[in-house]
């Protein structure tokens, strides 16, 4: 990847890779979730605590393979009567059904293997199968005339009682070229036991590996043509979905309407029938029925869109709740704050929430009218029907029903723009001859 | 669609679909218009009224077929003598040089049905001629392996005099399998009475029918990729032209020059020579020879820009003159206001237009200068020559050549700024000493 | 190209076309270039004093044609003893590693022309090739069968002794059709003079010619996909590559994220680890190792971004040195301005640098904390560890430590937001009454 952030952290649909994977396998509702790290494992600690507190990252010192790196989770799951799974953090695509079937498949096998029928099978391992018996996986430098005409390959997830799949790896041997230890062996070792092995087969998609920032950028392509798919069948009206950006868990509902040039980050929910104008970027928001956002609004966390509300261009909402009917419309930053129903917020009001040291919050009533260029300097308070006149500083409670205004006198000085004007093109003519 | 919005009036290139196959329909300069509405009519109707006043809705209140259908508007043209086209508002893409070649095959038939040539013909019915006499349209599960292997099919679209038209409708029978009226029938009435029916060919492309959000978005991109190519070789220079996403009716003159990521809603005119910069958003306006616009600049409806005007970044123009060679480059809100001849408006400026209840207008003269975060609260008036200092609120109007101020004096505070940071800080320690 | 504009001033990722040929040809490092101009003189003129001060611009005032045209740089090569190359304006994707094997060819030729296996020849110019020896060229109209059958055609690039090329050129007759003086003849005159002449080969791309603003937008393109490959290859990361427009000089250092929509002007550098949110604009500016910028952030030329600073939403920054650690987060303008390190700038703050007639300078001390909304008044100057109050008007300088506040005092007038309300809403209703 030519990175220092380890692969599987780099993002899909703005989750890291390896979240993919372990939210397919969310699927099975599984006990216990072991996360094999190598390189960067610090980092990947950091990133699945993020993505699942009850996960276990173990560490692999060593890269010996991938039975090598399996057997890194002995301990973690020493006494573990189920069945484990084996899924890997740079194959995001494969999906909770495939893994299910997997699962499903261990009820007539010892052993399920997941394969695909490749399209262009290449270099890939191929699986022999006779019936559902999975015979043996043929590296593709070992196979035959015959092996190589087979199409069904080898994905690399296992599936298998969890302590018999250790047994099995305590056995797998280095004896090879590279000196590594290959989850693959299972296959043998697991039949020359006597035991049962299959494998049950996926579409080849699913089984995508990401082994370059190139290949990592067509993964994201992928997932945004599958998502724009998907919303288009839900009832969303997308204008131009090729401009729409998708996060891994954005939900949008029917007849939403999404403008050209809208970039979802994570954790946002639209409401059917909102209206999500061009050149929008939102993040862990919530916007509700019949609301109207953008062009050119900045939703970030926590901002709560209640039913009909209008954040409009070049507005910035954090942190905050803004109840039914109410309007920020231009060039505002609203932080840490509440805004009451059907309030209307001027043109260019800002929440002057931090001090320098801390975050503070403001909170403005129902039916408001909060003039243009309002500064709220909070902690502060505005009541129900209550006003500031433009270019108030609020630094006290504003009551219901009262109005607020700080504001010195306009004077106007006869003559003096037409002076000043000629002063300033005068002093301008001097200073350039004096550089000529 | 799955969507609540009728098919009819979900927009491409931000139109609804209905407006597009009206607009081709206006080539014949018709006499009349009559649109039949099935499901969700009233929205017809109200969209009707928007696109053309003069067109009539006509209510299917129950769906039976498309006889049916076009048999709603009998009473409508009741007394029509002219002849009658019958379009469909979900085949936006048939253009009006194609439907006036169907009136002027009128004179040498009695139905002209338009046909085109498939690519791949699968289940469309086929047209099956005789020279130039369409002989019969049969459909697909009716035809014999040699009609199968005709490529010329039905599109739907008929011609014919409206007297005619209704005669023959009143003659079609619903003994099919869906008990459905079918206007393709009108073919074998015709032909029983010794008629003269033909057939003219268009581009299968303008037959194009929308049944899914992803046909819809499929005919949007379709549509851009179209105007597009127009624009380009209008010499419009486009930077990036998958990027600009045009309206049904953008005009842009030549040697414009459009920036990467720019959005036209409905109603903009962009003269020659103009440069629209990255991440614009314009709606309803008009930009003369010479203007410069963006980057992120909204041009709301009712934004005149003249010539060689500068709008900047941040900047929402909405129902204002800008006079020839004035700028707004910096975070403001320009509306319902005039601006006059060369004036500078500095950035953070804003009209306070709403009182909460109405809206005022803004009059600026010309050659003025208008200082930074300037609120003009309307309604108020700007003479010419004349200035503002930064940050005055101006609530009177302000002469030709004077000079508006509000402005309370600066005082500053000796040690308090670090004071005051040292006490933040302690108060911040503290409560998290509290809440350990 | 439908344009007043000069062909080859017409840019490609935001260069004259002309750049990127010139570009290619100082892999060379010419001792002279000299640019041929025909339609657009002075234009071109003027840009290639832009591009590069040492070039000479000669004039072809008549258009007689390729030999007519190198010709024209007759007199500004007198006295010249080098190598010549004949590089195309409207040829910008030659490489500088292919006009120096041109030149390394030299070593055995006298006359070196620059072929190219042609994917479809079409009416290419075919050259004959006798082993390493270019026999002739022969133009499509007069090829035989069997010429025509041959691949690899004239891109039309020559290269030669400069003083040879000249004498050669004198001989160029203009017996044809369109009485034009054909460069190509050269290859028959030096021939017949017994000297050797080859051709190199180089890849079909780099011979593109650009002869319509559609091939103008697909070159563009071709260069966009070119240089978002090199990028991610590079240890970019770019969330959506389709959506990220580079200029032709853009530098983007490893492991920087760029996330959708950001366009890159000429001029910028992106260090390793920083991070360009979506809806950016840079242009003439450098951003530091973990710097974080956007959304909708831009950088103007001049923006100097130290490490770990953070420039927000709806903000501006034009020739500003932005120090270490320094914040400008939400809806700001800072032009003409050093701010120090770790300083903080509010939200709506601006640098009010311009007086109407000359542009002036704000400096902001480190570790300062500016309030929300303060306008600076340059030319002003704020010390370290100071602050404003939200909304100060600041014309006098600010020292260590201290504050600055201009304020007018809060008033709250109990009662008045409501009964301001009930009149406005009164006069609205008399007005409609009026009105109807």
């Amino acid at each position: 990847m030519n990175s220092d952030l380890p692969k599987v952290l780099h993002p899909i649909a703005q989750a890291p890779m390896l979240e993919h994977a372990m939210s397919a396998g969310r699927a099975l509702e599984p006990e216990r979730i072991v996360v094999v790290a190598g390189h960067g494992a610090e980092a990947v600690r950091a990133a699945v605590a993020d993505i699942d507190v009850s996960a276990e990252v173990v560490l692999q010192d060593e890269q010996l393979g991938t039975g090598h790196a399996v057997d890194q989770a002995r301990e973690a799951l020493a006494g573990f009567d189920g069945d484990a799974v084996v899924l890997y953090g740079d194959t995001p695509f494969v999906s909770g059904e495939t893994i299910t079937r997997m699962i499903e498949a261990r009820a007539k096998a010892d052993l399920v293997v997941l394969g695909f029928e490749a399209a262009d099978p290449g270099r890939y391992g191929r699986l022999v199968m006779d019936g559902d018996s999975l015979e043996r996986i043929v590296e593709f430098k070992d196979a035959s005339e015959t092996e190589r005409a087979i199409t069904f390959c080898n994905s690399g997830l296992m599936a298998c009682a969890s302590q018999l799949m250790f047994e099995l790896i305590a056995e797998i041997g280095n004896d090879n070229a590279a000196g590594e230890y290959y989850l693959t062996d299972l296959v043998e070792l697991a039949r020359a036991k006597g035991l049962r092995v299959t494998a049950v087969a996926c579409d080849e998609a699913e089984t995508l590996g990401i082994n370059s920032r190139a290949e990592l950028a067509q993964a994201d392509a992928l997932f945004q043509s599958r998502a724009r798919a998907e919303a288009l069948e839900n009832g969303v009206t997308l204008m131009a979905p090729e401009t729409v950006y998708f996060a891994f868990d954005t939900v949008v509902g029917r007849d939403a309407v999404i403008e050209p040039n809208v970039v979802f980050g994570p954790g946002v929910t639209v409401e059917s029938g909102a209206l999500i104008r061009a050149f929008s970027h939102l993040e862990g928001c919530h916007v509700s029925r019949g609301a109207k956002v953008g062009p050119y609004a900045r939703l970030r966390p926590g901002a709560e869109l209640a039913e009909d509300t209008h954040i409009g261009n070049f507005v910035e909402i954090k942190n905050a709740e803004i109840a039914a009917g109410a309007k920020v419309n231009h060039l505002s930053y609203v932080g840490d704050a509440s805004v009451g129903e059907a309030t209307n917020i001027g043109a260019g009001t800002i929440t002057c929430n931090y001090d320098g040291v801390m975050k503070h919050r403001t909170e403005i009533g129902a039916r408001s009218f909060i003039g243009s260029n309002t500064l709220l300097v909070a902690p502060v308070r505005i009541g129900d029907e209550a006003m500031t006149a433009s270019g108030t500083v609020v630094t006290k409670n504003v009551d219901d029903g009262d109005l607020a205004i700080s504001r010195s006198a306009q004077e106007n000085k006869p003559g003096r723009a037409r002076k000043l004007m000629d002063m300033l093109r005068a002093k301008k003519a001097r200073k350039a001859k004096g550089g000529a």
